[in-house]
């Protein structure tokens, strides 16, 4: 089942090319239907907090100059992306014509992407086992963790690195029907292939990210966990158009805006 | 005036020791009134984020281990906690017969306190100038930082150091008129004064935090700002009282639970 969110807030649920309302996110259907080309898509969870994992992927962890020995990660490694990142996407029907540009700030010179694949909280979560985890999961959607790599290096902690407005395209819509350990994800700017990785690369499942997370950390309904970026990541001009492909889900479309005067 | 959040999260601003419930923070009365030792008071403000200056007193940044001419930030440094990290403060009538225990987790064997005065957001503020920042603020509180130092060192960033539940005890109430570099901050461990600093000593003031942070992220109304410790941080064991003071705002009571098993 694919859950989306819409016009002013409202919920869905999508069949074929339509948009079926519920009264909540998975909710029951209110009667009411739309086309999905007419309706404006919104980020599809409404989070009290973003947990994301850095260097989850062996390729990705290399890339950023780190050895293999030294630095494989025992633990997940956590970071915060705060709700005001949060960017609506593009309707797949329309891609470039609706959802939030990116601004690329002032304060960088070097703003990456990170395809990730985004897991979306159903039940409250705390001290929840691996073998349990799963089930307190809503759904599986779509990121981009923008980040500003000079700002990310240079700063105390990454707050500006990645939590500058709209830092984080989510969506199109949040599939409640996924392995998310075996499927790709590809990330693509200007029609150009720049990652691909399969989750089952991922050094931490996640199932073991929640597990980990809720051990110290409750996790609330429509919380959104990132699951980090395969290798490929790179730098973005404005004007650029990123669309990142998770298989069994869809494709988020997102843009930069122009740089900020 | 004072304005506090109680029971199930009524609103009201206290009068002497009266407590006048309003229809929302600093909104009109709805004639209904309670003792202030009767009710039960909750977290004085509902952030969508929580962003937080480290490193703003010199003698903090000493105690630190960091040196003054490389360290000195040149910008507030800041990092985030999360919401699930509120914990209720006591009641100053009943000050540890109410109020949220923190936890002192597993994951950590040392576990240090940082008192701190907060600011609480009142209007939207994006791009503000630091003339003008203060006009957006609705008032300030007081905070522990709750830190756990060994996981700050050793891990990738502070979320499971400065994040896990309940390790931001928050309160008792919010003070609108406050000057917020002219006055004294002290933390008590059990009765005894463990931090004392003037808030004059701050290396960016109030207003200059809110002019940076809003400089690359909308603050929301509700949203909390943290804005540093002075110097005297140190561990904390179970069972301990916390006491942070602000001249001009009161007192915030807190304590530390058992260890998890």
């Amino acid at each position: 089942m694919k859950i989306l969110r819409f016009n002013e807030g409202r919920w869905g649920v999508l069949e074929g090319e339509r948009v079926l309302e519920t009264d909540g996110p998975g909710g029951n259907p209110t009667g009411q239907s739309y086309d999905l080309a007419s309706v404006r898509l919104l980020v599809p969870a409404t989070p009290s907090k973003i947990v994301c994992v850095g260097r989850n992927y062996r390729e990705h962890i290399r890339e950023m100059g780190h050895d293999f020995g030294e630095d494989l990660p025992q633990e997940p490694g956590l970071f915060l992306k705060a709700p005001n990142a949060l960017a609506h996407p593009g309707n797949p029907r329309d891609p470039y014509g609706t959802g939030d540009a990116v601004p690329y700030p002032r304060f960088t010179q070097e703003l990456h992407y990170e395809g990730e694949l985004a897991v979306v909280i159903g039940d409250r979560m705390r001290n929840v086992r691996e073998e349990e985890a799963l089930d307190h999961v809503l759904g599986y959607t779509i990121a981009v963790d923008i980040t500003a790599r000079d700002a990310q290096k240079k700063d105390l902690q990454w707050v500006r690195a990645k939590s500058a407005d709209k830092f984080l395209p989510l969506g199109p819509w949040i599939e409640t029907d996924l392995d998310p350990q075996d499927t790709w994800l590809r990330t693509y700017v200007n029609d150009e292939l720049r990652q691909e990785g399969h989750t089952s690369q991922m050094i931490f499942s996640v199932a073991q990210i929640l597990a980990y997370i809720s051990s110290f950390m409750t996790l609330e309904p429509m919380d959104v966990v990132l699951t980090g970026t395969p290798q490929g990541v790179g730098a973005l001009s404005p004007g650029d158009r990123i669309e990142v492909a998770v298989e069994g889900i869809g494709t988020l479309h997102t843009r930069i805006g122009p740089k900020e005067a």
